[in-house]
């Protein structure tokens, strides 16, 4: 029996007769029956792959990000082979996978309708179960035109004329058959809990010019259990949408008379930000950060020096042009005009670190199709700082950095997040600048600088920026999908081309080294985050309203009145509601509008000189002096910033 | 003997002799010496001319601002008169009146030397004590182009040649001669107190297409005490140059790699811009004004429909292309974008007064050369509020404006200002709209808040905006020159223009008035003012560092490191200096960057646990506890705000 041999990831390796098919072995294996597909060689491959000769393999399992992929890609055939056989004459065009599921384009003439869609689901629910045996085929290109002609698939054939391989994969699943790449499952049993989440119109190739095909979108899970949790999920992060939220707490408005990706922020989002502001200002000020203020605009040339211009101009604005062809244009960041004030001294390494903070508004041309609420905008304003330092303060300012985030996300009530250590691809010389010294040096300082802090943290290769590593922290939004909020940047570079210096302690000129760093990234994405992480119930802390005054008829208003001012005398954020509505009417306001406290005042209220809080969940306190409540409220903020 | 009837400006009359010159009538009513022209039926004139017809005539005296026009004026003929005599072959083209002086450029190849401009001030002397009488004489144009065509004169002859009056009015002194409208002095003598300022080139009418010419600046005073005055105020001026004094303090710097008249807010200068905002916010807040936060640019259309897009073109920045024909511009000023918010929702005459006020940054489109520090500037943050009211609020509101506008005044420790209430013009219907009604009403309504406030003002007919009246509160800068900080202005057509409304009592929908006004200007006018009205020298609670320890050896250093932890966290703006420099050099720096306060601390400091402060202008405290000192501390902020 001639045998090839194949090397396992976890290193050991085994041998088995050429041409074996991948499924023999993980049955030859006990291999666990989640696995779906396997990598040969790296490459993703179906189970029925016969292994001709020595090779790595990797088993892909059912729950696993490329297992994951397999399945909504086969679940998007299944759509297809469903749509077909229910309505002939339906062409196929395209149909990949997305976060979370998938879709599918079919030209059709009229979109389909609700009872449509459940028969397609209906459909698929048949097909599955009939667990057909999912094939692969290689068949010459010509070939394949031909057939897909024939099929009358004009948009199939459009597709293979402008692919270049030869031949062509097509895979089959009963009398069902569609060009593909692949890997799929086997077979279509492996397909066991999937539902089809939206509809909508779609240009073919994405151009407005071309004719409107009719979009399915669609989400497939290993489980029916994973599923059910998936679609909780999504009503929850549809509850929590910040966009939703944003307009019913009165935070903000997008205006088309103004423009696309342009956010207002109206008076209680103002006012949340400038909470947000005053906050992180405040605390940098105390950590030795020096707050400038730069203009939003600038000489296009400044950013032809840093770069910027060479490689960011399609998301910059268009620049305006002055008298004498002076150009000035919106910036994309705020680093060079940072770096301009760094060169505005002299500086010696006694005066360093030097750390130039600024609450930076930056401008990115988005298109309009891409903007979305507060978190895909055309102006931004950057919690951005700036840290000159010698090469030897790296990890101590690192190590401040991460203190802080820390320090903030406690504080915004963030419990779960964690580490990436964001590395070059050591292969890459095109993409990270090419200085192996340099980049050993500086990933080493951020590995101390976590090590240091005592964090775990997962490296990621090829994650760097082009300029140097950084450390990102990334948080997971309400689908369990990671973001990152604040980063940690090092960069040897525009030192370099700005041709930055300080004298060092030997009289030499120097380049120092600059830390990009934001800790809660724009006020814009902050916002958004903390919306649908809170779900609109700020910390008492961060609440832009945190109390609201209702009284149960107008006799109690005198009363309410004094309440009122020593409330705001105190600093609080508290409002009266005076209009002469039922109680419980007004009680209701008060907690959809997510206001921490509802401060109830009746007449025993009046007569004990009490105030009778009820917390926004719907608990009542006992009725207490108001001093004591004020205390109260006082160590709630405490323990929410952790200084209890 | 035929007479003619005078009637002067205090209403009475006079008869007298046809032909009188008016100096004969001074003459014969006594009036005062100080009149050195008249207005003859409105228009200026000499005191030599002759009274031909009964008219109107008031006395023009010289320390008038039209009466110091005419004396600058004759005194740049003077100039030009010793110019002359001196240098012949120098020809004279024109000599206008500027704010306290006059310039006169010559045709001249080389720039004047100091020791001949010099010989021109002892010339002017001499001709002055001449007392050569002035004389006016009228000539048909084509004599006058002749007579200074023979005198070699080619710019008078080109000036000449481009006006269409016939005959020319000529001016002669001695055997000096030039084309001039007037009035003039009587004679030389009464020209008393000038000085020539500077030198500079200037182009021939402004363009630097055409020759350079030599460019003499003077000044010309009543007496010589008055120009000593000036003289002294000119160089206390300097001194207070906000673009001196915002280097040497560090408070902002212009980059020409980001672009003239956009100002960079160093440290120091971005920390009292962020203490000027938050108090303006606060004070704001608590007077029940709503902050917003707007992007600073909008699609063009927005300013099509407000109107700036027809009347402010020129002074906005060019506009950029978006995709779709999407074109967005910087906006020039921030009323539009508040107009959208109110627009946002529905509003009942319950919710009215509605006060939105933004930190809002705007841009204009200055040319390059017309920039100044902070003064004058392409990018600028007003603080701006547009309160949106019924009809009758608008007394109240315009006096809740006022009751604040006087509050941050004396809080900036401004002691003089005036309310200047600016009317329409009501014989022009172009430059302000044309509703009678609504002006008469509006004018009314300040009227009557001025008088509720009860302070004086000066009503400034044809000072109106175009679209409705204002109060301006003007201040001196250190020249005397009155400048505009803040203004409440009536707007009644926005609202018409964007269709704004209200639902009233009576279920109508109706215009709400909208009320624009500026309390704290922009933060680059009123930073660059009180740099200049303190000196630099700040209040205690807006100077950006308030205390800076000095100790007298290292011996100190730690007790001062307490001292300075416990003033931080007291919230006091601190500085320590750590080096190890003499004590009288760290005292001598802290004075030159004009802190309020340096504390001292020396042995006898440490030992009896004291602190020894040491004000700005040199005053030393006895040494105090430092508890004692915080609460002196305390206390003079409260003064400085009017608290105590």
């Amino acid at each position: 029996m001639e045998s090839v041999r194949v090397t396992l990831s976890d290193g050991k390796s085994v041998e088995i007769r050429r041409g074996s098919r991948i499924y023999e072995l993980a049955s030859l294996l006990s291999v666990d029956g989640g696995i779906i597909a396997a990598k040969l060689n790296g490459s993703p491959v179906d189970l029925s792959r016969a292994i001709d000769e020595d090779c790595s393999l990797e088993w892909v399992s059912i729950d696993s990000p490329e297992g994951l992929d397999v399945l909504r890609h086969s679940t998007a055939h299944l759509m297809a082979h469903a749509v077909q056989s229910l309505f002939p004459g339906t062409q196929v065009t395209i149909g990949p996978t997305i976060q979370d599921g998938f879709y599918y384009d079919f030209k059709r003439e009229t979109p389909f309708t609700p009872e449509e869609i459940a028969k397609i689901e209906q459909r698929m629910e048949d097909l599955a179960r009939a667990n057909l045996k999912v094939t692969r085929e290689e068949m010459p290109k010509a070939q394949a035109i031909e057939m897909f002609r024939r099929m009358g698939e004009d948009y199939k054939v459009s597709i293979i004329e402008g692919i270049t391989e030869d031949p062509v994969s097509l895979y089959r699943q009963g009398d069902w058959i569609d060009l593909c790449r692949g890997p799929h499952v086997p077979s279509t049993g492996k397909l066991k809990a999937f539902k089809i989440t939206s509809v909508a119109g779609a240009y073919w190739r994405g151009d407005e010019k071309n004719e409107m095909l009719q979009r399915i979108y669609g989400t497939s899970w290993p489980t029916k259990p994973a599923l059910k949790e998936y679609l909780r999920l999504v009503e929850e992060a549809k509850k929590r949408d910040h966009r939703k939220l944003g307009q019913e707490l009165g935070l903000f408005m997008i205006s088309d008379a103004i423009g696309p990706g342009l956010p207002i922020w109206l008076p209680k989002g103002a006012l949340l930000r400038s909470i947000l502001e005053r906050y992180i200002v405040d605390i940098e000020r105390s950590l030795g950060y020096q707050h400038v203020n730069t203009p939003q605009l600038a000489r296009v040339d400044l950013y032809k020096r840093s770069g910027h211009w060479d490689h960011f101009k399609d998301n910059m604005y268009p620049p305006m042009a002055f008298e004498n062809k002076e150009e000035l244009v919106l910036r994309p960041m705020n680093c060079p005009h940072h770096i301009i004030i760094y060169k505005h001294e002299l500086h010696s390494y006694r005066n360093l670190p030097i750390r130039l903070a600024e609450l930076g508004t930056m401008y990115r041309y988005e298109r309009s199709g891409a903007l979305s609420g507060l978190s895909r905008v055309r102006a931004m304003t950057l919690n951005d700082a700036h840290i000159f330092c010698l090469p030897e303060q790296i990890q101590a300012e690192a190590v401040g950095v991460i203190r802080l985030i820390q320090r903030v996300y406690r504080d915004f009530g963030f419990k779960e997040y964690w580490y990436r250590l964001s590395l070059r691809n050591p292969k890459d010389k095109i993409n990270f600048v090419d200085n192996d010294a340099m980049w050993d040096t500086a990933e080493e300082y951020l590995r101390q600088a976590l090590a240091e802090v005592g964090v775990p943290y997962k490296e990621a290769p090829g994650e760097a920026a082009y300029y140097g590593p950084k450390i990102d922290v990334q948080l997971n939004d309400v689908l369990g999908h990671s973001e990152t909020l604040s980063t940690v940047q090092l960069d040897f570079y525009l030192p370099e081309r700005f041709e930055l210096e300080y004298v060092d302690k030997d009289g030499q000129y120097k380049r120092p080294v600059m830390i990009h760093r934001g800790v809660i990234s724009t006020m814009e994405r902050m916002t958004a985050f903390l919306i649908e992480h809170h779900a609109g119930n700020f910390p008492l802390w961060l609440a832009p309203v945190q109390l609201k005054i209702v009284t149960v008829t107008e006799q109690q208003l005198d009363y309410a009145r004094e309440v009122f001012t020593e409330l705001k005398d105190a600093g609080w954020r508290v409002e009266l509601d005076e209009r002469n509505e039922k109680l419980g009417y007004k009680i209701r306001e008060a907690q959809l509008a997510k206001i921490p406290y509802a401060i109830v005042i009746g007449d025993s209220e009046v007569q004990a000189q009490t105030v009778a809080p009820r917390r926004r969940g719907g608990e009542n306190l006992a009725p207490m002096p108001l001093n004591d409540f004020i205390e109260r409220l006082k160590s709630e903020v405490a323990q929410e910033r952790g200084e209890a």
